[in-house]
């Protein structure tokens, strides 16, 4: 068994918690990129807190990290959208670099940017590298679904309701939800610019891959969330009053030619004390399905999905390889280079019977 | 696409349900075997209450069934445990038929039952057919768990809780569970006549082979469940008094050289008026992460899980292979034949890019 060595892209708060797992879980790290001045130049350890050196220098010299340390893969926490990420993922493919990261819209960004993810599926592909976007969506908002929709015998609709509190992503974040926004207010600055896609969308049309269904309609749109009674928001230091903005539901619809509707609610809101994120989903046909995840902690789960992932991504063919393609993820009880180990015997073994 | 051709192997309760399955995903049905004589030379749409003349005899005559019709799969719904199974999946196979079956023991005997599943696992290599067993276990207890897990950083232990209402199926499953005894009575029975295995203890092993763990310890203990007020068993029509024994539990722990351990209880007993079918499951360790199902059709989804299975029963390769080892159950918005003729497509596939 040889370890897997591997590139934390990206030192925030993500890519510290990443950096502990793909420690715990045997990881041999080669690499550390970041472009914050705080960390640039400090052992990898030091800046993710990990109460050791790792012998590993954070460096904002993305290439050169990239072309001289060997790595079979690169772990990218760096931003959400395609359009930034492309450059990111198109450096690591071009260093023949694997790349598992937990952009939002690279967990299936076929149809929201199209021809970017064609030209990255090309760079792979000539590169022999594999490209996956994964995170708390790959199992909670896509395959679990998937996994209930395999015990229903007929489905007219699936419907998902998650929650998540804004109040947990800081100041920037709450005030791009508008928070204390009155709802006059909040409809019209949609009105005046607009309002980001939601990564509910990019969920969905997973779902729909996975499930062999193909798109006759989408619909997106965005409701405020008021508060009932005053509501408290740390992160601006500011008490919303009941009837005000504590947040936003982008609400997904989408009909299929098969005749199944999928929808998914995202709400960001501030949270009420004793609220913690909710993951529902329900099947409507025969029979109906339910299914309840309380408590659900969405940050961290972010980074261990992206952690288990590796084996699958560095097994996968080449290309930008979405999840509903790999094989169900599943817990490393092992040093993840075992998986990677058992993988490739798995396809020399199937090559070899035929 | 070719219709996929399948024979109905035990036209009971679950035959019935399966039937109607089979049609509604355009199979073929070629053969129907049952040895009650109440439906033996009845055509299969009437013994199964379909409405329509299906031009399909309900015979017992099995072999003549299996080697006439050159069926591509029997779906056997017959019997719970391997000893009783046997005979039956081996004449399957023996006649070149493949097997999905709703066999509790059947969804992972490789413990329970060796050296009868080693057989049928030779049996069917000889005969190049797969046997598979499925059902409920198959998602519920099984799969879900191992793509739940599959989120968590470190696991120190997996807790199910199932429960199932005895008054469902009818008046013999009552009394075999001791419904209506004192508590001091089902004690003494057990001790007296020992309590057959529980089921869960097949799904939690095949939970441990999904997630490449390895068994140091089993233990099973059996419980009464007690009425805490008087409770009323309709298949008995007879009132339990508070106190008395209205159901059981079944718990079974088993602990692994990787220190995780996994524990499944299982509850079968009247349900008050509003109680239904729950599965629940929690996971300890890194982070917390918590799963229900409320509602569970359990007898129906094992049905549809046992059609569903059934492309990838036909694609597998040949031999005794659970569950675990299947790709992931997905759901079937069109006729089965599809499936069947989108594996062989991929697996030619991959044959011709090596």
């Amino acid at each position: 068994m040889q370890r897997v060595k591997a590139i934390v892209y990206g030192v925030g708060a993500m890519g510290k918690i990443v950096t502990r797992l793909l420690l715990e879980k045997g990881v041999h790290i080669v690499g550390a990129i970041d472009a914050n001045p705080d960390i640039v130049g400090r052992d990898l350890g030091a800046a993710a807190g990990i109460g050791r050196e790792l012998g590993v220098t954070v460096r904002d010299d993305a290439d050169e990290v990239l072309a001289g340390r060997q790595a079979d893969i690169a772990i990218v926490s760096v931003a959400s959208f395609m359009e930034t990420m492309y450059p990111i993922l198109a450096r690591c493919a071009a260093h023949g670099v694997n790349v598992v990261t937990i952009a939002e819209e690279a967990l299936y960004p076929w149809l929201s940017s199209p021809e970017l993810t064609a030209s990255l599926d090309r760079l792979a592909r000539e590169n022999r590298v594999t490209i996956t976007g994964t995170g708390q969506q790959d199992t909670y908002w896509v395959n679990l679904i998937a996994t209930l929709a395999g015990t229903a015998h007929r489905i007219d609709k699936i419907s998902g309701l998650v929650s998540w509190n804004v109040d947990d992503y800081g100041a920037q974040v709450a005030r791009d939800a508008r928070i204390g926004d009155t709802v006059a207010a909040f409809h019209s600055y949609i009105e005046e610019h607009g309002w980001p896609p939601s990564f509910a969308r990019n969920s969905l049309e997973c779902v729909v891959s996975s499930l062999g269904l193909s798109i006759s309609k989408i619909e997106e749109r965005t409701e405020p969330e008021v508060a009932e009674e005053d509501r408290y928001a740390t992160s601006l230091a500011l008490t919303v009053p009941a009837g005000d903005v504590i947040g936003h539901a982008d609400i997904i619809t989408i009909e299929t030619h098969q005749g199944i509707t999928l929808e998914m609610k995202m709400i960001g809101r501030l949270f009420a004390p004793d609220e913690t994120d909710v993951n529902e989903w329900n099947i409507e046909g025969e029979p109906a399905i339910h299914l309840r995840n309380d408590d659900v902690n969405t940050q961290f789960m972010t980074c261990t999905q992206a952690v288990n992932r590796i084996p699958d991504v560095i097994n996968a063919p080449p290309g930008y390889v979405t999840v509903e393609k790999l094989p169900a993820l599943r817990y490393r009880a092992y040093p993840l280079g075992v998986y990677v180990a058992e993988g490739k015997m798995h396809r020399r073994g199937r090559r070899r019977r035929r």
